[in-house]
């Protein structure tokens, strides 16, 4: 299945080129996929700190830059709800809604604005929040909570195929993705374009964890059917792609 | 080639298992890359503003998250030499250096540090630097000047599938990877590292540029071919994966 030569050229733009000699479903005028996974109706709602009230994340961008590490060793301090809400707004944060709903923009660019991503939260250490999983809604700005795990530090460190700083984490996010927004439009040419969107997310955690004091090191070698089984997430039409463990400095 | 379930698979982390059963060309003991491209001895070599002089940069984080758009409308104002050099910095700027030469801490992560790319610049409206092709010294933090062509703005507009905004940048970034530099580490596994890195470095010049009042739109439907014709690299061992045009905001 994996051939070096055909995976390099995945990496090419000549797959646009074939793109264009077909019709993508958004050019068949099917029905373009929601922007956002719907709740159930009795959902819990967690209500997040707004934009507008952040008193945090005031570090100027050349010091951010000058800061920046990989960093895998956490104090054991919480989070607070306002640090949350900087770190998962920086990632996905909707700005404006556009087209009747069906598009957005973000505080990160996505390839034709499809932002092809859920993010989930494992919270184990943040002010306010029960522990457990998470789940952001970019388009109100709030999480849902979507149940408890036992043991959820340990467990995760085992989704991450036994990297043990991960259960030192305040909260690690879980980026998914799903494909078909991004295939709606791009087809075949979407791979490459999805990739490189969760490397825009990630890099705004990064830097706006840095911000903060806080720290990350991104993960992309985990276990994949451990991680969506914990995440409750098919695997197929909706999969995880990169997981970030953050916590404060020491 | 392209078969939609299998490019799915491609973006999840079942790969690894496979990289897992087999021999690496590090495991193998086989030479590592160098961590940049060579210079033929008589290039002419610019200075670049070094990072502990940068007066630039100093916006906030949380001011460049809520100000940062895909901008592709640019004034005919030049950029300083300053503000170029902050730019290629924050995409690839080397921190230190490290397992004797052979591994750089960056201002960007990259899997397992490899930073498999080079930066190309393509001068339009810089003050102090003639028009031409340049490509970024990370370990000098300084540029090789490469050559001049003839309606460069042009020419990269056409590079870009005649997106004429391209041909309005005071500077272009043409960001190729050399895939080997991953392969020798992670083989197989490779090509999402490289694509989600690729989204690392052009993240940091989005927020960059907006922190200096520039802006950028990335371009990721490209024509191949051209586009490493133009920096002459041979499109197999490097190639281009993504490219940014910038320049002030109006």
């Amino acid at each position: 299945m994996y051939d070096k030569n055909t995976m390099r050229e995945y990496l090419k733009s000549n797959v646009f080129k074939e793109l264009y000699s077909l019709e993508t479903d958004q050019e068949k005028e099917l029905p373009q996929p929601p922007v956002q996974k719907n709740c159930f109706p009795n959902a819990k709602i967690i209500d997040l700190v707004s934009p507008d009230l952040f008193n945090c994340g005031t570090m100027s961008m050349i010091d951010v830059l000058k800061h920046r590490k990989s960093r895998r060793f956490f104090s054991d301090s919480p989070l607070t709800l306002e640090e949350l809400s900087f770190l998962i707004w920086s990632m996905q944060g909707v700005k404006k809604i556009v087209n009747n709903g069906y598009a957005t923009l973000r505080t990160v660019p996505s390839a034709g604005a499809r932002h092809p991503f859920e993010t989930y939260l494992a919270v184990i250490n943040v002010d306010s929040l029960d522990k457990g999983i998470y789940r952001y809604l970019p388009l109100e700005h709030k999480l849902v909570f979507l149940g408890s795990i036992e043991n959820l530090n340990v467990k995760l460190s085992e989704c991450c195929l036994n990297q043990k700083f991960v259960s030192k984490s305040a909260v690690t996010f879980i980026l998914t993705a799903i494909p078909y927004r991004m295939e709606w439009r791009y087809d075949i040419a979407s791979y490459k374009l999805i990739a490189m969107d969760a490397g825009h997310v990630f890099e705004n955690l990064y830097l706006s964890a840095e911000a903060i004091n806080c720290g990350t090191c991104a993960i992309a070698a985990y276990d994949q059917q451990k991680i969506d089984k914990l995440i409750n997430v098919n695997g197929e039409d909706e999969f995880t792609i990169y997981i970030a463990p953050v916590g404060k400095q020491l």
